[in-house]
């Protein structure tokens, strides 16, 4: 790792989304600095998915932290011992109840590499269908999920344009999907 | 906020860099629940400096949480009482020496919202220069940075292509900037 050096890493707060750990790292130059590390090692997927008439569903999703309702892509954690697109999968059915025929990884990013490790993996996901009609509000999040709404990749292009799409990941995934056509275009 | 009620807030770590707090929330269905926020209220600011021959300088930083080093734009923490605008001219002059003639806003995103109520907020620095030739390795976090580059922007779109820049608003700034570019030519 680049002469950084790691003297030792100390859990110093624990709780059931989220770890904080300090580490005492030794830098390329010498000096000896502390570390503050947020949940490393977890990551999470997005995911675009395309209904077989081509549109695409966004969830309305109430954000505590904000205070407001947000229009994003599905998406959530990968769990232990998961692939990425195993997790993508899983999300996509677990959130809006969707199925695909095919999983393709438009890339990935780290979301704050600052302070945490965590990687998000985004998806297109072909061939998508609602496998018992729009979800249902059946599960622990659901109250966060106003309504599931399909757009047409130009109408979601629209939004963003007008600020209207907010979230990092959403967006990242959009503009992938955006560059992944006209890669297919050329 | 759309019948969300917030019963009491409970601080439940303190860090130099964060905090942590635990709200007690009734959901708009009477449900009672525990909703974990991180460092509320802190808001940054990403920064797209345009150089007088319309390079575009970039970071080549070491990310410890990932152990690797990132192409990155210049941005970082918008300070109390600060205004966004401020922050960007701020940081941008801290980061890399550079001032600019005019900064204007290309939006605004959502790191993280199910666990913080973050703001980035994007900004385009026109007429940027040096001010002191490029940036001396005199400050704190020096140490993190390897070196600065300039490129062209299509340089950095084929390096997004390619998958080399990997940071969220890093990404966002870019794709922000391609847009804006594009809605000026029409």
């Amino acid at each position: 790792m680049d002469n950084w050096k790691t003297l030792s890493t100390k859990q110093i707060f624990k709780h059931r989304y989220l770890t904080l750990e300090e580490d005492s790292v030794v830098t390329p130059k010498g000096r000896k600095i502390k570390y503050l590390c947020l949940g490393r090692g977890v990551s999470s997927v997005t995911v675009v998915p395309i209904l077989k008439d081509g549109k695409i569903p966004l969830i309305y999703q109430f954000r505590y932290p904000h205070k407001k309702y947000f229009w994003e892509l599905p998406g959530g954690r990968i769990d232990d011992g998961e692939k990425p697109a195993e997790g993508a999968e899983r999300e996509l059915k677990e959130e809006m109840q969707i199925e695909a025929d095919k999983f393709i990884k438009l890339g990935s990013f780290a979301t704050a590499p600052g302070i945490d490790g965590h990687v998000k993996y985004v998806f297109l996901a072909e061939g998508a269908k609602f496998v018992n009609g729009p979800r249902k509000n059946d599960h622990d999040d659901s109250e966060f999920i106003q309504e599931v709404k399909t757009f047409t990749f130009p109408e979601i292009l629209k939004m963003v344009e007008k600020g209207e799409i907010q979230v990092s990941a959403t967006l990242i995934a959009i503009l992938l999907y955006r560059d992944y056509l006209n890669r297919k275009k050329k």
